[in-house]
């Protein structure tokens, strides 16, 4: 793409960047295709909501909407600090985790610095990085869909700036075990950052053999952690970093100013005090993944074992897909497919609530037994 | 700043950027000096709040905040558009100008391309090219402080890809006016983007000759607004974007895929069909800053005539800037110091209500009494 003058308007990481194509909304399927009725079972969201302590807390907050927000998110980052052990000062606020990615990819790259991740893996990382126009390895997953820690360990060279993880992983559901982490970050020198992004470890309580990475003291790492899953505010666009105090206020100098929004600030606050909707989302999660294990063991579907709250089935072609999620999509079960992180013959499952898991098994069968 | 290893942990560009040091807010004046009543004239926020139809919008967006909002936040984009006369492909929602600016800058940029600009403007800008690493230019001021357009054309060069101009300009509240306006884009190469930063246009009505660009036909213009100002939604983080499809096209690929927020989104649509709020809001700062020029007349004050909802003051020095802004805040009075726009030795007012503007007045005298 050129200008008039023959000048390119835009570098050529921009040039072969992909708009982003937006999915069908819930409205969108209604009058499409005029279901009886929706599940939304594609974007990982908390299919019960939010904590029902959120709302007073966001009209409370209203008063002052005219205001720019608190640029610290003081209290919400005071919070944060205190539950995981950390100071203030080692966590950063922003909207969402793929603003904290793009924060990473405008702060810390040099000339000639890559990055090394997964060839599956989230497709936000994949964007940022094409924006930043960094050069990225993507490492190709194990026949069962796992990080390969060796291959990513001996991908790092002289000039590799960060290596991301998201454990677990997305869209796969599958993680980076104990032993696995602890091997990998003795193999990766101490000047190149580890992003270990924890989105959905809300969902990996009881997972034994899970590394948390805020256990393990390295100055490198960098765990990002988001609001938008368990805690049913993506919405509001809110997740954090906790790393050194070094990284994060280089980190605070990229930022936009004013991020996250102030009724995001107040909502996170007000959703991460409520001990109990947490615990009710995530055993929901684990009630509907134990059932849909069965249904697609008695279905004989390939399908891959995860701890968040997604399941990945694994289907013979890119064409058997598309044709699956435009099926189940036309009987109202809105699914993922994710050819955009890597994966064209899978389908990401957002495990739901028991009626859309309903609705989902019901539509299946419809579906499969043409 | 070098890691253990002796490279640099990040490029020198953000290594020599300052973080961002927040100003008080209302609730640490308080507590800190204790004033009978605080008058926050910092920020150019709407003092008046806002649109009370922003309340039930939000309510009824709230149903569904566990979803990640629409990326491209289609009713609100269309609204935009229509009210403008250009399609939906023509405009871009953003968190907030800021955020417009950050994509800019990560979008446009070749290699060794340039930025012109004011030395004293929105201190935003400064920094997303700074975090981008584009070499700005910063032409000086005229001596009545208002934007030098023939130096601005002059500065332009074959590495140019950017120009930014805020009309009015934040925050010496002046213009580029008409005539400078058309003679300066009949300078301006066409592959030089052209980005008119609008974000206090709303004030602008009666100003007849005060260009708005979108009634003006160049592909390289980039027309910047937002809802922070007149609109009273500085909270919500919403601004936008219109230019030429293909400028707007390439934009969308480096944005946050989910921003704005599901409920800035639904705040900014109330808002922007509510034109009595809006009216409202002009008429109360045209009054209260007719008022303020007449107070600044009496005691002699040097001060800046202004066609946005600010009023600059002139110190002699950056010493009795810094102190007048300091007796004033102990008096509950918050103004801005703009040392980091460029005028270290100016103070920006925001327009107020009544009551604030009595609360203004009453310190002043006191402070300058003394």
């Amino acid at each position: 793409m050129t200008t008039k003058t023959g000048k390119p308007l835009v570098p050529s990481n921009i040039e072969t960047l992909k708009p982003y194509v937006a999915g069908k909304t819930i409205a969108e399927v209604a009058d499409l295709y005029k279901p009886t009725k929706i599940a939304k079972l594609a974007s990982n969201e908390n299919r019960l909501g939010c904590s029902p302590k959120v709302k007073n807390a966001i009209d409370e907050a209203f008063k002052e909407i005219q205001d720019y927000p608190d640029p610290v998110a003081r209290k919400l980052r005071a919070a944060i600090a205190e539950r995981n052990g950390v100071n203030s000062e080692n966590v950063l606020l922003a909207s969402g985790s793929e603003s904290i990615i793009s924060i990473l990819c405008k702060t810390f790259f040099l000339n000639k610095e890559n990055a090394v991740t997964a060839d599956a893996t989230f497709v936000g990382f994949f964007v940022q990085i094409g924006v930043r126009g960094v050069h990225l390895k993507r490492i190709p997953m194990t026949p069962d869909y796992r990080y390969d820690v060796k291959a990513i360990a001996n991908a790092i060279d002289e000039h590799t700036k960060m290596v991301y993880i998201a454990n677990p992983n997305n869209p796969t559901g599958t993680y980076i075990n104990k032993e696995e982490f602890e091997w990998f970050m003795q193999q990766v020198p101490e000047d190149v950052l580890v992003v270990m992004d924890e989105a959905y470890f809300e969902y990996t309580k009881g997972v034994e053999d899970y590394p948390q990475a805020l256990d393990y003291e390295y100055d490198n790492i960098i765990v990002l952690r988001t609001f938008s899953k368990a805690y049913g505010l993506a919405g509001f666009r809110v997740g954090y970093a906790i790393a050194n105090e070094e990284l994060i206020s280089n980190m605070m100098k990229t930022k936009l100013t004013f991020e996250p929004t102030t009724l995001g600030q107040a909502a996170a606050l007000a959703a991460y005090n409520d001990h109990e909707f947490l615990q009710k989302s995530t055993d929901v999660v684990e009630e509907s993944k134990q059932r849909l294990y069965r249904f697609f063991d008695e279905q004989n579907v390939n399908y891959v074992k995860s701890i968040s709250n997604s399941v990945m089935m694994v289907l013979p072609s890119e064409e058997e897909a598309i044709d699956f999620t435009q099926s189940m999509l036309e009987k109202g079960v809105i699914l993922r497919r994710i050819n955009a992180f890597g994966l064209p013959n899978c389908i990401r499952i957002t495990v739901g609530l028991s009626e859309e898991m309903d609705h989902f098994e019901q539509s299946f069968l419809e579906v499969t037994k043409k």
